[in-house]
């Protein structure tokens, strides 16, 4: 099960009731952070979720806005006593960042911060362990940026109950069948996987999709994603706007969601101007119905 | 007339309720701000000042709870359009920390970053206008670290009115007694300067003292101050913890109000340990009566 916890919605100026760029994605109890505006570690506490959880970082560009939280937050984790790593990743430049952090902010930090350089030219993936993966996706803005894509992969089959009972199916040929086997019975009989496994659940995945002017070749990387992330900074009306600063309006975000495929979009980074988002709602629905805004504080599932 | 706003009453480790260390001081309609915790921006703009609106800002040491959020506000600023220049006061390496800060994280800040060098183990006059004075103020902490005291400059004295009129003095006799001078009649009477004028404010002054351990010296050289704030980290149960790590208990800081003669005590840099700060107000007003518990979003007279 995939959750997200938004911790910011605001583009780079926030607002009184809006912070920069944060979320914490929640894949089967793995947390990570993706972006880390200023008072991300507030935000956090707010939403009731340790520091102490976060197992990586996921940053998508060296804008200030998504990263001006990340510094405070390893104070914080320090002074919580955090032992365990931090694994880091992001562009290329975060490494030299964390390394100045280190040397001008504390002596020492008392885990291990580990950056892994993502290239933010290639849709690949970059993470992965037993029960899910993450890919990196290329986006276009002002200077190198990644979105994220977090798949659950798919988990073993079920196998019938019934089916072990009628034909005495041993543990290893369960095992067996669990792997996608067909399984040779004693009397020479070829039991097909499919007629004795279920899939229960389908596997979930989601897209954080900030900062970026429209890109159809994102719709095409993020196609079939269960549920997509996109940033909408401005409406329609100011298109140019949002063109020349690698940004997205409502409706780019909608079309994105659309051409993919997604069953659900949600819409974030608002530009400071809109006191009220309903503009921005309304414009992305007009073209993609299943769209909601993105509420800090508020945690949906994927 | 000096007041100040606090916007962060927080030591190191934030709380859901505190933020870190962060206040405005507003002399006659100047305004500056003294340390920047994280989200010190949108604790302004809470209080309802805007960041186009400080002139200087003043830095106490380099720990990130004193300054993470100066960065954020500097784009913020950028953001908002601003082009006065805007002078920095601090320990020394915050002058490669601001320089990095525009490598990094902005192409271009369109309004200058002066940046003056304050000598943490001088107590002396760093910055004066008309009508104010900035002095550094040595602290003990772990690492160097320079209180702020803000004072007044006595303005001119007042001319009573019915002696103007009783010795029909001349514009020429009001400003040379409004600068405290003798005035000779063309009686050749000479009216002493005191019989005809009148104070009708004296200037007011207030120190920020934080983070330091206990320091008589301190006491000292912020005698006779209107009021003082001072950091209170612990109670006295923390003694140890204290001076060990440079902080204060709210005893600490009642004594050294007591000892330089201060009007009123606010005491603040609260450790994430008390859910409830009234152990230290009352630890501190049993020794010092006039004392408050800083709060933040609020603003107090001088």
């Amino acid at each position: 099960m995939i959750k997200v916890t938004i911790l910011g919605v605001s583009s780079a100026k926030p607002t009184i009731g809006r912070h920069q760029s944060s979320q914490v994605v929640n894949v089967n109890e793995q947390y990570f952070l993706v972006d880390a505006g200023e008072n991300a570690q507030r935000q956090m506490a707010q939403a009731g979720i340790s520091p102490l959880k976060i197992r990586k970082v996921f940053i998508s560009h060296l804008h200030g806005d998504h990263i001006f939280g990340l510094f405070p937050l390893l104070s914080t984790m320090n002074l919580l006593g955090r032992r365990t790593a931090l694994e880091v990743y992001g562009p290329k430049n975060l490494g030299p960042m964390l390394d100045w952090y280190r040397t001008n902010f504390e002596v020492q930090t008392d885990f291990e911060v580990a950056f892994h350089e993502v290239d933010t030219t290639k849709y690949q993936k970059i993470f992965e362990n037993r029960t899910m993966e993450v890919w990196s996706l290329p986006l276009r803005h002002q200077l190198p940026c990644t979105g994220y894509i977090f798949r659950e992969k798919q988990k073993e089959k079920n196998v019938d109950k019934l089916a072990i009972e009628k034909y005495s199916l041993s543990i290893k040929d369960v095992l067996k069948a669990k792997q996608g086997e067909d399984i040779l019975l004693p009397s020479g009989e070829v039991l097909k996987n499919e007629s004795i496994t279920f899939i229960k659940e389908l596997p979930r995945s989601y897209a954080y999709v900030s900062d970026t002017s429209r890109s159809m070749m994102v719709a095409r990387r993020i196609s079939n994603v269960s549920v997509v992330y996109h940033e909408a900074t401005y409406t329609q009306e100011f298109q140019k706007i949002a063109r020349k600063r690698g940004h997205s309006s409502a409706l780019d975000a909608a079309q994105v969601a659309q051409r993919a495929g997604a069953e659900r979009l949600y819409i974030g980074h608002f530009s400071s101007r809109y006191k009220d988002l309903t503009p921005l709602l309304e414009e992305a629905r007009e073209f993609f119905p299943n769209c909601q805004l993105a509420k800090e504080l508020e945690t949906f599932t994927v």
